[in-house]
């Protein structure tokens, strides 16, 4: 496909123009059974290995007010009204199988299950309403978090900075049409299904209750800057109210064992781990391929 | 030069290769008249149009300090010894003759004038010792900043997000090397000249209280992440504790009238206004050409 774009910003920044010539490539790939489901010993690259801009949200209203009380925080008073986004660095982006590197244990590494969407190019004042026009792709992403440089970071006021490492996208992103019935309300209403050390830990809804969707993000984003082709906006960690669809990050876990217990009882991410994130289409096929980690030291 | 690097970003990105070519063409270029500052007809891009990472710190104290006073806030803690950094969006940068669009006059447009280093790879871990070697290029920064957004955006917690629309930068950078005595200490010790209106409201020297260097911010930036050729790393508003030396953005002007008057007096800008921003070595010559910017409604 170099000859139609030779990367995937190449093809963000001249969407138009190579969208159906893509979209030629990707309807020969659907008849030609050599081209499924790579094997699992291909290495997928992840969708950018380096994306101009990773703003992410944090709509779950769930995730905030739980992750808030954890460190007795209160959820800020326009949290219904005004999204949560924080801007992420997105010079270096890793691959859906990088190793999360516990680079010093007392960090406290989680993982956080999110789906992200990759923009067009969006200007400055987007409505809600015409942002879903802006809305090419959309993938997983494992935002990768070091929950005890969180409190220091905030304290100082400038948000998240040290805390946050570099994030982990897909092997796959897909356009919004191809997502069917499960791609309504600029929400995906599929469970995003998370296994640590084998086990799995989550398979919460990541759309009933994202309180924002991404065009209503999008919005809030435009209302002071614009935004170029390849940005990537994330929807916060998946979470939802029930405690039986689990958990898409330590972090919540952990919160409902000091609500019920009056401590913590689940360590954070240690070497030897193992975290796995995938979404499953109602066909039962893998959409955005997996993001699967091992944890080192 | 497209026959060297099409881009910046390219030559950034393979800089070890593309150095000595573009040395050479420097160097002619330094015998040629016909090349020497542009007329001020010629409209003069900016640096990089889109940048993968945008980091901006603020390492001035006495701005920190002034402007934390104007919103009624502590300075942190650890002020003087934990730098602060916020990450800024880097899609969209705008060139040096860009309007300053006034969107809706309630904002409290504000500028900041600043250096700003522009990075190779650079790795995790990267202590202050070895970042000197990371900075491949220096310039000038209008980090344009809206004033009456920032308490309700910081009062959510994560970091200043619609109150920092796009960064201006400047329409040359240069390398460390050809500053020569100016550049020591991962400082720039020059005078940061502003004008505002036509009047000269700023001279503060960007060296000696540019409390952490480059070097240091780098190494900050560096505990959890690693980051790609073309991260562009600004110093934060330049500040001086002498007023005589005037200010490098309005908040600070309008802090020291409010310690002074109990109230500010000196509006933030309006459709109309004009600022400029540039830097002169100890010939006289302008360094980084200037940024010079009409406010627009």
């Amino acid at each position: 496909m170099a000859e139609i774009a030779p990367t995937m910003q190449a093809a963000l920044d001249a969407w138009e123009e190579v969208e159906p010539a893509l979209r030629r490539v990707y309807a020969a790939m659907q008849g030609d059974a050599t081209l499924g489901v790579p094997a699992t010993s291909v290495r997928m690259r992840n969708v950018l290995p380096r994306a101009y801009e990773w703003v992410d949200g944090s709509a779950y209203l769930n995730h905030v007010i739980l992750v808030r009380k954890a460190r007795n925080a209160e959820p800020p008073a326009t949290l219904r009204t005004d999204p949560l986004v924080y801007q992420g660095g997105s010079g270096v982006l890793l691959d859906p199988s990088a190793p999360i590197v516990c680079t010093n244990p007392e960090f406290g590494h989680d993982f956080e299950a999110e789906v992200a969407v990759i923009l067009g190019d969006t200007p400055l004042g987007t409505t809600a309403d015409a942002a879903a026009a802006s809305i090419r792709l959309v993938t997983i992403v494992n935002d990768i978090t070091l929950r005890n440089l969180i409190p220091d970071e905030l304290a100082k006021g400038f948000g998240f900075f040290q805390s946050k490492p570099a994030s982990v996208f897909g092997p796959v992103a897909v356009t919004p049409d191809e997502l069917g019935e499960a791609w309504r309300d600029g929400r995906l209403h599929l469970p995003m299904n998370v296994w640590w050390n084998g086990t799995q830990v989550g398979r919460a809804n990541a759309g009933p209750e994202m309180h924002f969707g991404f065009h209503e993000l999008i919005a809030h984003l435009c209302k002071t800057r614009a935004y170029t082709a390849g940005t990537v906006l994330g929807s916060g960690t998946v979470s939802n109210e029930d405690p039986a669809m689990g958990y898409s990050c330590i972090a919540e876990i952990r919160m409902r064992e000091i609500i019920a217990n009056g401590k913590p009882s689940t360590r954070f991410l240690q070497p030897g781990d193992h975290v796995r994130i995938e979404v499953f289409g109602t066909d039962g096929d893998s959409i955005f391929g997996a993001i699967d980690q091992a944890v080192t030291g």
